[in-house]
């Protein structure tokens, strides 16, 4: 875990103050910079000591054989793996021929911070030499929101002890050797040198290497060109070589001069385009990034930063570590969609290589609910690669013998990379969760076209996959048997009430929006037969229901099975999976992460408010969050039925998950779908946020711990304002048409410029429910309470 | 399929007749000599053309990688494949310096005949080379019963068309080139060049090789010495080479005189002992052998079988065929058990490399049941072999987190080898199967000693794994959850019928093996309080019953499932497993094999007579047979409900799956579980037979196509000959001691010499049931009855 103490907590950055080279990797990953279509992990500018070097494009993978001891059919034969690409980011100094290497001489003071108003990370470094030399380093570094292709470095150095030969090694790096892979499942298959060069030439300070990978066929190039500012003369020189492209300027300086240099980086990669297509798109995307400037560059990055924060802040009074993790979390989520463009958010984003690069099904469960109502275009984005894929997906279902589209429970591409079919291929959960997010996107921006578009071609697919997937019993009830839902400590059970209730909305939204859109229906070839069996499926949906217990099973016969020993099993079997075997973790209750509890967040419709508090209660019992996809659910859901405390910790735990290190994977990226929960729980949880069918509702209650919560989201192309406190909530339309919403079940209608203010209900009072033994969230200590605005 | 016709049907051989080069590899298994510690596949003596070379010692393996693409806990991370060793068999003729080769010249005439009773295997060969030359040859071919590590070669030739120089090779060949994998899952994976060779010898016209595999760490000697004889004189010489040892022998011969090779071959393998040691017992063995010569080999041979005829022949009138094929299979199982001596008994015994020579469940479930019967020395031995991974078994249970042993689901030396746990890991009925094998051989033989030891082990240590394997539910119910049954096309459910049953009789014996001897019940720490609660989990062991249905669900809810769209499935989608994912396949109604309706063969008390006939009707609409491992189950309780022609046709299929291929894997060696359900289909359904506890009941009916049925068994060390016919039965106690069997449910009791006959009732009528579409066993053409002795 890192130690929170390296990291001041400031409310618009993250700041580390002291290098712990121990905590390299996981630094690089909290400090990575991306736009959703480039990413530099935060490595040091000279490359090395590094944690785990990385270049990511979203897209850029190379193909992998899937080895199987025991042929199965449909299991898929190869997979995706990110491949870590040209490293732009290396800038090495020498100091009197000596190399600066943190890990000699004196390091005599350190600064990283990454500002999540500016969208750079900078850098301040003294450092004195083995030979006695000091020197201070300061680099700032973006990857650029508004320039797609582009990062850049403004890189300074000065001397500090005397006259100096001070030399600067700007350099493009391919095929870097990399870490050996740690063992963890959740890591990934490093591949050795996976660029073969196809070209490399120089010009002034310029350089450009040209790679193509070997079996994914896809061609990279990576340029970089640089302004060099110096008081005295300076020497240059340029080389090209296979995967190093190298540029050096050399000068004696004296102290109070500085050497400076500005480096833009452009990347660009395509499957099909020919090597001098991609080298003239990088060479233009270069010179575009020259002509705005790094002043220019700088500009931008915060004018674009702007809009997003105006539309999409959080305030917290009460807690400065979560004022500063959802700040952390949002900027990160945003980093990994905002340029995205119809190419997949990735589990880590692009800031490590963990789960190889592949994006599951918490993109459209976990990250687009937060994107949808701060940067839709975004979502609209991540959507649209969804629906790009319609055609992989429906031969993926034509494959495995089922109507309709199958989405791939993990992948890059868009083909199934998953090998371990229980969870891969039977968590078909993650087509009712796309259509989830692509009817939620529809209610949240009222985007006609989206619906009448690409929405209703996932909806259609995704309602024949479910259609061709469950079947009616001898009393007309619809079952699906044999499928796993979110939790992944349970597998292969039938009425799985997760994947019934979504499957249940994906076939009515179906046959709403075939209705809503007849000749897209005709064109899609829905007749009224079709539709009509979708809403018979839906209305017929089975939910089973334990009697005797009062509560939902996650499954049909769930609360039958045997409850975990948790009593004997000692605190570091923990995450199960890597202690037990799948086959006993299955054949008992013992929850890896919420399921039951999700459904009751994302189809609250089907419980009554007494079901949810004892759902939850039992629920709670069994969940040991060995997964970082649950306490940010659990915080939701904790708040709707009461316990508000219990939600602050959990709220805690999904805010903390990097910055804390609290899965001690943060090394192989960052967890954007944890990340993007922080804003589940504040939003879902604390202001009880629920939008379907044009309706919007608030439900606000905050824990001791929060004092004032104030948010805007963009709802229906107009923001809205929600600030609450202790004792009551206030409600301000900033743009737009009136918009009628809910306020703890009242009506409220909202006219621009005039906030409304309601009373906050008291909260009913529960005993707070148990954990497993040793499984309790951390209690998050209450700050003083500030005072409420009124 | 091979074509019937390249077999004549005769009642104690197997006889080709014509050589079709498409069939060798089939024809290799069919005509394969094994003594269960040494199995040479019936290849021709030259070599080449082949199907699948392989020369096989059993429990001599090599250790591979299994690899995964995402980790689990628990998986074995190594397996065992068997390896084909040193080729002894080959014996290469040269006629005027051509090699005989029956691609080329003219193969006059052939015949191959595997002789039951003679346990040889002969071959008559007259061949025209290209030049010209016409030669009749002669082998006759055996693997010792009496002289365990010894296979011998009788080789004659002899010129027809004028005199010739001849030449013989006589070869041990390792690391022979074997032909490329074939994709079958249920084949093996081919190891490239497993041997290291260590040593090799020549003594006049003797020669020895010794090789060590690399990973599993064995360690192999084969000697071969030779007895030549020749009317004309001889130039001989031997060499040796890394993997080769050869002995030639050249003479000029005129027509009328023959050249005769006596070949004595000798196998040694160990794990632990020296090269030398190894070295010197093979060579020790090849002096017994050569002491014994070539005729007492011959006499020991048909000692051996005239003993064991003696005491397991069945007689059949009315269908030669099924004469043959009860034959052809017993002597195959023989061969696989015979002498294996606490090694296993593999699913294709040492038949064939399929599936990589591992031994399942089916020793147990379908192999030893006959054996027990017949020569219940070698299913002693097999049990032992169990016995013996008993530290192995108790290990993985504690890997696996429970307490007991749980026996690995395919294996070679204990280890699991199962990469696919929802089959291999949660198919825990395996350890049910050994108990209940355990069980019945005790019942079987009255081996006391194996009952206090071995048995006893065995069932207290299975016992405990069901007692943590299980749990009681809030009413005091006993459950097995998430378990997979004998069915491969369900996995992962709860209260799998057989399952549970078949723990019951476990848990219940062992409770009254502990209640029997008190003292090795103290030895194994089995407290009366552990002792009851086996009984009272036996006591309270779930069975599900459908009541609407009025049947059997294989496990909880199974009859709820959707049922497999048989009619949208085409003929060449079978089997199902290569066309459709397993996880379709397990979420629908669609039976692999006998699951419940084996469950009614091994626990009949569980059921009513009216509940076998309904479950029996309802999966045969389901039950596909895409296993070997079903038609004689359906055989057996085809015949007990009533309907004894579908009986005859399931029969026909379990008796003929290697003679006709119908599973077109005959090539990877036989199904030796599948031949011995030819007996079981005889003995246990048409006779009925049934034993438990000391009782031995018959219920003899016989299906039109079989006028009479006669057999032999040994039970409880007494030889009982059973004589059905259409009206009545005869039984005849051959020796020992009185014995009280039932015959349909009335007493009857046996003294020595004494038949008794009893008529045989009527049997029920009930309507046939019907299969799935296309897959209705063929229909056995009744034969003319025959007069049926009084």
């Amino acid at each position: 875990m890192i130690k929170q103490e390296t990291f001041s907590v400031d409310p618009w950055s993250l700041r580390e103050t002291q290098l712990d080279l121990d905590l390299l990797a996981q630094s690089e990953s909290l400090f990575a910079l991306s736009n959703g279509h480039l990413g530099w992990r935060g490595c040091l500018d000279e490359g090395e000591p590094h944690g785990l070097p990385g270049t990511y494009l979203n897209g850029f993978y190379e193909i992998r054989p899937l080895p199987y001891s025991e042929a199965g059919y449909g299991r898929p034969e190869s997979g995706h793996t990110v491949i870590n690409v040209t490293n732009g980011k290396l800038i090495r100094l020498f100091v009197d021929d000596e190399p600066f290497d943190v890990r000699y001489g004196n390091l005599v003071s350190h600064e990283r911070l990454l500002d999540f108003r500016a969208g750079v990370l900078t850098r301040r470094a003294e450092w004195i030499s083995p030979a006695g030399e000091s020197v201070r380093v300061t680099s700032t570094r973006l990857v650029s929101f508004s320039h797609r292709a582009i990062a850049a470095v403004c890189y300074e150095v000065e001397p500090l002890s005397g006259r100096q030969r001070l030399s600067i090694q700007s350099e493009l790096l391919a095929n870097e050797q990399l870490p050996p892979p740690s063992g963890d499942p959740r890591a990934s298959v490093a591949l050795d040198h996976p660029l073969m060069a196809e070209l490399q030439a120089t010009d002034g300070y310029a350089a450009v290497l040209m790679h193509r990978t070997q079996r994914s066929g896809l061609r990279i190039g990576a340029a970089m060109d640089h302004l060099i500012d110096s008081p005295a003369s300076i020497l240059t020189e340029a080389h090209a070589r296979e995967d190093s492209g190298l540029v050096t300027a050399s000068a004696a300086l004296e102290p109070g001069q500085r050497l400076r240099l500005v480096k833009f980086v452009a990347y660009g990669w395509s499957s099909t385009r020919s090597l001098e297509a991609v080298r003239d798109q990088v060479w233009a995307a270069l010179i575009s990034a020259k002509q705005a400037g790094w002043d220019g560059l700088i500009a931008d990055q915060r004018t674009y930063l702007d809009t997003f924060w105006d539309r999409s802040d959080v305030e917290i009074d009460g807690d400065v570590e979560i004022q500063q993790a959802v700040r952390f979390g949002l900027f990160h989520v945003l980093q990994a969609a905002a340029r995205g463009e119809e190419r997949p958010i990735p589990a880590k984003g692009l800031t490590g290589p963990g789960y190889d690069g592949h994006a599951f099904w918490d993109t459209e469960a976990f990250v687009l609910p937060p994107l949808m109502l701060t940067a839709p275009e975004a979502a609209a984005s991540a959507l649209r690669w969804r629906h790009s894929l319609l055609g992989t997906a429906r031969e993926r279902a034509a494959q495995l013998g089922f109507a309709g589209a199958a989405f791939p429970w993990r992948t890059i591409a868009g083909q199934e990379c998953s090998t371990y079919w229980p969870a891969g291929m039977a968590a078909v959960h993650i087509n009712a969760d796309i259509a989830y997010a692509a009817a939620s996107y529809v209610d949240a921006t009222g985007d006609a076209e989206f619906e009448r578009g690409p929405a209703m071609d996932l909806l259609v697919q995704t309602a024949r996959l479910w259609r061709s997937l469950g079947h009616h019993d001898s009393e007309g009830r619809f079952h699906i048997d044999g499928v796993t839902g979110p939790d992944e400590y349970s597998a292969i059970a039938d009425d799985n009430v997760y994947t019934n209730l979504m499957a249940q909305r994906n076939l009515a939204a179906a046959a709403a929006a075939a209705e809503k859109y007849p000749d897209r229906a005709s064109e899609l070839e829905v007749d009224p037969e079709e539709s009509a069996s979708w809403r018979d499926a839906a209305d017929a949906m089975v939910v089973p229901y334990d009697d005797a217990l009062g509560v939902h099973p996650q499954a049909a016969g769930y609360t039958g099975h045997q409850v975990w020993d948790f009593a004997g099993t000692p605190a570091d079997h923990y995450p199960l999976m890597l202690h037990y075997p799948y086959f006993d973790l299955y054949r008992k209750q013992v929850v890896k992460q919420a399921d039951l509890v999700l459904a009751m967040q994302l189809c609250g419709h089907a419980f009554t408010a007494e079901q949810k508090a004892r759902n939850f209660e039992y629920y709670e019992a069994l969940t040991v969050r060995d997964s970082s996809l649950s306490a940010c659910t659990q915080a939701v859901i904790a708040a709707e039925v009461g316990h508000l405390d219990l939600a602050f910790d959990y709220l805690g735990e999904t805010a903390l998950i990097d910055l804390d290190d609290l899965e001690h994977n943060t090394r192989d990226g960052v967890h954007i779908a944890s990340l993007a929960g922080t804003w589940i729980a504040l939003i879902s949880g604390f202001a009880g946020l629920r939008y379907r069918d044009g309706t919007v509702a608030f439900a606000p209650q905050l824990p001791d711990g929060i004092a004032r919560l104030a948010f805007t989201i963009l709802i229906r192309d107009r923001r809205l304002r929600v600030e609450i406190g202790r004792g009551s909530a206030r409600y301000l339309l900033a743009d737009g048409d009136p918009l009628e919403i809910a306020h703890h079940g009242g009506p409220l209608e909202l006219m621009v410029g005039r906030a409304e203010e309601r009373p906050i209900p008291p909260v009913p009072q529960r005993p707070r429910p148990s954990q497993p033994p040793g499984r309790t969230p951390v209690r998050r200590r209450s700050s003083p309470p500030t005072p409420v605005p009124d």
